[in-house]
Order: C-alpha cells, then sequence, then structure tokens
C-alpha cells in the first residue's frame, strides 16, 4: 500500500460544520509536542481553562477538555453525573435531542422525553410541567440543534431546573461563539462543545465546564480501584461506569493534584487553545454579532434567490440557515454541481427533513462577507442551470443591503 | 484573559512517551479540513484503514481509528465486546494490565487476574493454566508495557486462547511499529494502539484492528435505540453501554454503508495516515530493526555510563530501557537538570519502581543515531555534577561502538 501526501482539495465549507478552519488553528496545531508533565505543558493546560471560562462565560474552575469530539464530552458528563437508574428528563426538538436521549439510556437512565416538531422549540412553561411530573436527576437539552437551525432559550430553565431539584446540561457544539451563551448566569450546571462550528477548529476535543454542584456529584463517586478513593472510605454512589470519560478522575488530572489518567491529545489541545485566543482576542459579543451580521445577510440573500427559510426564524441560531429545496430541483444533484463546479459545501439534512431542506452554515472563520457572497452567488449560479427560477443578482443584492452596503 | 501564541520550549523527548513528533506528521496536520462525507475525506478514511492494516500485520476488514486517546481505544472494545458479566482473563506484569483490568471492571465484566513481578513477564503454561481454570471470554494482555520497559511474548497466545475458547486481545500501544507485532499470524482478535510512540505522531486517535470473529460478537449487538437494528429483529446478546465506543456503530461509520456516527476528528486522522505513511515508505520490518539497533546503542552506553538495567534484558521492548537510579543522586533532580540545561526529558517510573529506576525512550522520530549520543553525552554531565561515578566518553564511546563506528 503506498498513500500519497496529504493534499485536500480546496474547499469553501458552508454546510452545517464541520467548516473550513481558521488557517491560525492549524499553526498552532503544527507546533511540536513537549512532555505532559513539562511545566510548559501544564502552562498551556491552565491558560487553555482559563480561555475556556471566557468562551463559556464561567468561573466553573471545572472548565477542561474531553479528549474525543463533540460527543465524547455529552458521554463523559453523562456517565460521570448519572448512576443507573437516575431520571433524565431530555426535551427533543431535533436529532441531537435524540442522541442526548440515546447517550443517557446507554448509561443506564431513566429517560423522560418530551418532544417538539422539528424547526420550533419548547417554551418554558412546558419544560417546568415535565420538570414537575418527572421530578428528574438531570434535565438535558441541546440549545442549537443543527438538524433543525433552531435554538432553545435557555435563560429561564437553570432556575426552573434547580425549583425542580434538577441540574440543566446543555450541548452547546452548535451555538457557542455564535450565539449568547452564559454558563454562570443562566444558571447552567454542565456544557459541552466542540471546535468545529462557531469556534473555527477542528473536531477532536470537546471542551466543557462544570458547576461546583455537579462536580459534587461527580467526585463521590471516585472508585477504589483507581486509587483516588481509599479503601474503607464509604462509598457514597455508584462507580463511574467509564474509565475514559471518568471525569472525577480527569478533574484529577487538570487540577491541581496532576494525578496522571490519558496521556493529554497535545496538538488537540493545542488546536483549542487557539479557538479560544481566537474568539476572546474578537471579544465573545463581537464574534456573536459577527455571526448575526453574517447569518442575517445569508438569509437575505437565499430569500432574494427564491428560496423559503425553514423553521421558527425567531429562534433561529445566527449561524445555520435551513431552506426548503425547490420542486423539481434534483436535492442531491445540486450540492453536488455546487461542489464539483465551485468547491462550495452545503448541507443536506437528516430524518424528516432529508431531501427537503438544505443547511446552509455561516460559521467561524466563514462567517465573513467574501465566503456568504460568493456561496449566494455559486448557487444562483447552479439553481438556475438545474431549471430553478431565480432572480439574476437579486441574492448578492439582497445580502449587499443586509450589510448596508 | 490573553494568552500568547503557541511557541513550545526546544525539547528532545527520550522518555517513554510522547516522543518528539516527526515533522512530516505535524505538516499533515495542518492541512485544511474537508466535509466528512466529501470524497477526498472517504478515500483518505479508506486509505488510513489499509494503511493500517499494513502497520498490523493483518487482512482484517475492520481495522480503523478510534477518535481519542490511546486508552479509548482499549475502552472502545472492551465496551463492545464485553457484556456485563463476561468473564476475561488479565495477566498483569505492569501498570497498564492494571489499567486493563481497570477497563474491563467498569465495564461490569468479571475480571480474572493473575500477576507477575514488574519486570518479568508471563510463560505459555502460566497463562494456559489461568485460561484453563477461568474459561474466559476474553483473554486481555499488554504487548509493551512502557511502565516496565518488558514485552510479553504473544506469538503463542492466539493458539491458546482459540484453544480455550477465548479472544485474544493486546494493547500494543507501546510497541507497535518498533518491536514485531503480527495480529494475523498470532492470532490476536483485537489490538489497539497510540500514535504517540513509535508511530512519531501525536496523542489522540486511537488505530485499532478486529478479527471477523470479535466483529460477528460486536454486530450482534446493534441497539434499536442507535437505528442500526430493526424493530422486532431478535436481540442477540446485550446492547452496548455506550455511544461514543459503540464499534457496531463506528463500523457502519467506517464501512461501505457510511452510516454518520460522530464528526470525525479530521486533522486527528490526517495525522495518523501520516504516522503510518512514514512506517511503510521505511518498511514495518526495517522500522523494527531501527528501533533495535538505537536501543541497542543506547543500552550499552547507559551500562558504560555506569548504570544498572532494570528488568529482564531477554524480553526487553526495543524502544525503552529502564535503569536503576544510582544511589545517592535525586532522581527529580537529575531528570529537572538534564531538561532545564540540555532540553533533554527521561521518564520517571510509577507505582513499585518510582524514584528507583528512570526510563529512557528511543522511538519513532527519536530513533536516531544523534538523539541517542546526545542524550548520552548530556546525561553523563548532569550525573558526574550530580556526584555520581561516571567515566569520561564511556558512554557515546560505547554506543559508538554497538553501532561498529
Amino acid at each position: 500500500m503506498t498513500a500519497n501526501q496529504i493534499d485536500p482539495p480546496a474547499r469553501l465549507l458552508m454546510g452545517p460544520g464541520p467548516i473550513t478552519a481558521d488557517p491560525r488553528v492549524l499553526r498552532a496545531m503544527s507546533a511540536q509536542l513537549v512532555g505532559q508533565y513539562d511545566p510548559a505543558m501544564t502552562g498551556y493546560m491552565a491558560e487553555t481553562q482559563e480561555l475556556f471560562r471566557g468562551v463559556f462565560q464561567t468561573r466553573n474552575a471545572a472548565t477542561l477538555l474531553v479528549d474525543g469530539t463533540a460527543r465524547a464530552g455529552i458521554e463523559a458528563v453523562f456517565v460521570s453525573l448519572l448512576e443507573p437508574g437516575d431520571k433524565v428528563l431530555v426535551p427533543v426538538f431535533g436529532r441531537f435531542g435524540s442522541l442526548l436521549r440515546e447517550i443517557a439510556e446507554r448509561c443506564g437512565a431513566e429517560v423522560h422525553v418530551i418532544e417538539r416538531e422539528w424547526g420550533t422549540v419548547f417554551t418554558p412553561a412546558e419544560i417546568e410541567k415535565a420538570l414537575s411530573t418527572v421530578k428528574p436527576k438531570l434535565l438535558a437539552i441541546v440549545h442549537g440543534d443543527t438538524s433543525t437551525t433552531v435554538a432553545q432559550p435557555l435563560d429561564e430553565l437553570g432556575a426552573l431546573a434547580a425549583k425542580h431539584g434538577a441540574l440543566l446540561y446543555t450541548d452547546v457544539t452548535a451555538s457557542l461563539g455564535g450565539n449568547t451563551f452564559l454558563a454562570d448566569a443562566w444558571g447552567v450546571d454542565a456544557a459541552t462543545a466542540g471546535l468545529q462550528k462557531c469556534l473555527a477548529g477542528s473536531s477532536g476535543s470537546s471542551p466543557i465546564t462544570l458547576s461546583d454542584r455537579a462536580v459534587a456529584i461527580i467526585e463521590a463517586r471516585k472508585s477504589v480501584e483507581a486509587g483516588i478513593r481509599t479503601e474503607g472510605d464509604p462509598v457514597l454512589a455508584a462507580p463511574i461506569r467509564s474509565n475514559y470519560f471518568d471525569l472525577a478522575q480527569i478533574l484529577d488530572y487538570w487540577g491541581p493534584k496532576r494525578l496522571n489518567h490519558h496521556t493529554e491529545a497535545t496538538t488537540m489541545l493545542y488546536g483549542a487553545r487557539e479557538c479560544a485566543r481566537i474568539l476572546l482576542e474578537e471579544g465573545v459579543e463581537n464574534a456573536v454579532e459577527r455571526h448575526r451580521v453574517h447569518g442575517a445577510a445569508m438569509t437575505a440573500g437565499l430569500v432574494a434567490t427564491g428560496l423559503k427559510l425553514f423553521g421558527d426564524q425567531s429562534v433561529r441560531m445566527n449561524n445555520v440557515i435551513g431552506v426548503h429545496i425547490p420542486d423539481g430541483v434534483d436535492p442531491d444533484g445540486v450540492r453536488a454541481t455546487l461542489m464539483a463546479d465551485y468547491g462550495i459545501e452545503i448541507g443536506t439534512s437528516f430524518g424528516p427533513l432529508h431531501g427537503k431542506v438544505w443547511r446552509v452554515g455561516v460559521m467561524g472563520y466563514n462567517a465573513r462577507k467574501d465566503a456568504v457572497l460568493t456561496t449566494l452567488a455559486a448557487l444562483e449560479q447552479v439553481l438556475r442551470r438545474a431549471g430553478a427560477k431565480v432572480a439574476a443578482g437579486a441574492g448578492t443584492d439582497a445580502a449587499l443591503e443586509s450589510y448596508g452596503l
């Protein structure tokens, strides 16, 4: 077997993620390794924690990276917080809500689900009603569900969960950095993310943050086998069913004790650190506003191109826009031509939206005017040749108008 | 919070790993991303599988990457193969054997352990005796245990396991690429690795390979929830307790069905692919021989420097050498000075060897003459100043002699 040197084709990734990485992140990831206990390495770890406190808008000491993709972060939180039989309430409004349900079930939890049609979100009253009926240990909900483009408002949920004795977990993989998220102000006990959306990085590292309340539950589950509880100490709770995702151990690795757990994924840490540096240099609020401005321009352009928007626009994420695929147009053919002739990727959809909705991402490094206008110009050409009615120049004109240009 | 651009200090990492990455791997990891279903990406995935078949010396279709560090690969195999209550036999001869035990216990398995003193390995007869008593579903053993520097001979274990109705799993993280490993010829059913040792890469991706027999067990555990078993199909076995490590799903993601699971850690895949390319360009046997030659030179040099070797040298891994710390020398002080004054890292030890044994790695990109000689020259200076008796130039002279120079 021989294979050529890596040489990916030029692409402009305007789908729901992963998106084109910021070249600064890729350069950071090409830095040489240092040892796991080199002061430079532990320094980078501490800086990464502090940077992500800024990204998550939290003062949580327990802010760190799980070494895996975004769903590794979800599973680490669930398997560390949930004992078999624990009740979890999962309000599902898209595919990633179903993933939360599945991961909680794999952990042996008793999972209760309420559902909303894709493209809509829950009212706080709907969630409170379920909280009072189910009385769960954990309320687990996606913030922005890329499968439907909409984001569940979270600002009231922390207080509601606390009122009913539950912890609040949220998956902010798709939203973080491009939409307002205030972990502490909103009373979030656990949040997990990935790098490959608005953070402009590469999948493979999951930034997470945990409140002191969540940490206390996890610490009570320290196991003797792992050497982090002493023989004879009372067993306060069932041991965590995973070694790799045992946040009690991982907290002792990232914390002042620096107890060895895994060999840190150093290159991914370099990348995650750079993602957070870029975001904080810009300022989190400025980054959110940038996503809003470019998402709005893309939206205006898609509408002017003749496409109908999918989902409740009042709660749409800044960074992903769903459009109904016009009648008579081959859904995959248009995407394939856009890729083959223009090097631009937009997204298909899952489940009930498959073949009916395209998803266009405007996020991270690609939340830029040139990326928006180029995508609209190319899409107009491809749609015209596919037989759709398109007014020449309408999409880019509308986007430029949205920018005030 | 502000943090500076990443700028790691220059280090020569001559410990038990991670070691200095091959710059080719870091360059590959700086390549731009493509979409998850871009033909370029699925092509890279297929190439990576074929390259690692070469590295593992196997024809197993199920050869792929788990997105996490080396222990992510271990846990993926265990949680996918083992149902609660399944019997596992773990022969432990070092720290990473204890890790196998712990991970199997977390999976709910009934774990039986036999132990050997650190620095020694088992005879096939000892393992067969335990196999016949325990009658496990899985025999799980580390190949090279970096904590002790020795490698368990595996060539007879596949046949023994099969004779007693067990599968054979082995952790080759520390050995692969630097020591002979023949997955098919030795009858190995499952093996997992990492990139940060002899493969000259960065921690964060775990190459694994599974025999058809292992795959059949995993496929029988497909769950309805995950959408990979149809409602009404008979449940053949307990569902897998993890989503992230569900190899039934991950196999369908890497296989011809290309069912979406996680968002692949693209940058880590680029790195893993380059690690395997480099190894196969050199030739696996040549790479093993290179590790043998440079490991032997380092060993000769350390002995001539006056240090006593630790562990059974007849089964020592080519790539890690343990030496007793001379009396009257501050173990951490020597390592700290070697780092501070020469930028060279060597390893401390765990458990019973802590403070008694240093571990010196000669692996991957650093299995090179200049790295060996530089380390010996620097160590001589630091030991002399620390008050140890050292014959001037003896270490490098012996290494050069070992090279035939």
